[in-house]
């Protein structure tokens, strides 16, 4: 049989929905309520200049709710495919617990063995990328998915191919 | 100019001296002193039978002390190298921010940028791998270094090339 293809996936943006998280505690700071559709188009930090103090508090990895789909996809994925989940995370070396937690929680299917928390995934080597950001996409040497969020909204894909969701991902790898 | 080749550097056994933490846990059990000496090519598990649960202590990683040499090698090879710190951390959940905090102590001329804390270093690429384990370097593509540790000393290099110590390092990469 011949080895599984190697599928790194992202965590914020793509498993974790951190937008919830920011819309939630900038309500709770302004009172405004704004919406995924008000801010598209704007990176993270235009949408709420305080989101890299968000990042820092305790919970915001912890409590980040699921984003649609991903559970089902990601455990079909799991068969098919040599999966690593591959964060972002020494920006914020709070939530590196919270992060490994939070996976264990929900993506309980996921061993500690898959994870990896990183400051740049450059140093990462796959077939396949799920990752919302040009950042992390372009030094990726495979095949690379651009996984919808407010933030790249609208952007140019530059090569890489958008997913709106976990199910046009699944129809695309399994 | 060339792009610098990349060099991916462990942490356990390599820069922090976790035998030193082993024999001082083991002591304080048992009141039994060893010396590396008296665990020479014996595994970690043989030489210290509750390693797995020093492992889990609070302060383990916090409070490793660092491998002669490390500080001053490692910074000369940052300059002349793509460096990146590599640790297997997901076994031991509550260690992850004890490692990031010790190298922000005792490296602090390493950005959080260069760290990545992993459950397999299979995923990671890179053209020199400085370990002490071969199940690391056995799975490396790029040239590899055998760290001695009193847990590897008198195997066959198994095609790896060994260091005694980080002034071999430094001869051999600067």
């Amino acid at each position: 049989m011949a080895a599984k293809d190697r599928l790194i996936v992202d965590m914020d943006g793509v498993l974790a929905d951190i937008y919830e998280q920011y819309i939630t505690m900038y309500s709770e700071e302004s009172g405004k309520r704004v919406s995924k559709q008000d801010v598209l188009g704007q990176s993270e930090l235009e949408a709420f200049p305080n989101s890299k103090e968000y990042l820092r508090r305790p919970g915001f990895f912890r409590n980040a709710p699921v984003i649609d789909g991903a559970i089902k996809v990601l455990q079909d994925l799991n068969e098919a495919y040599e999966v690593f989940i591959v964060s972002s995370a020494m920006e914020f070396p709070n939530g590196l617990q919270e992060k490994y937690y939070w996976m264990e929680e929900h993506f309980p299917f996921i061993s500690w063995r898959q994870l990896v928390l990183c400051g740049s995934k450059q140093v990462i080597s796959g077939d396949i990328m799920i990752d919302d950001h040009f950042k992390n996409l372009d030094f990726f040497e495979g095949k690379t998915l651009l996984f919808t969020q407010p933030h790249n909204h609208g952007a140019d894909e530059n090569g890489h191919t958008r997913v709106l969701g976990w199910g046009e991902v699944a129809k695309m790898l399994l």
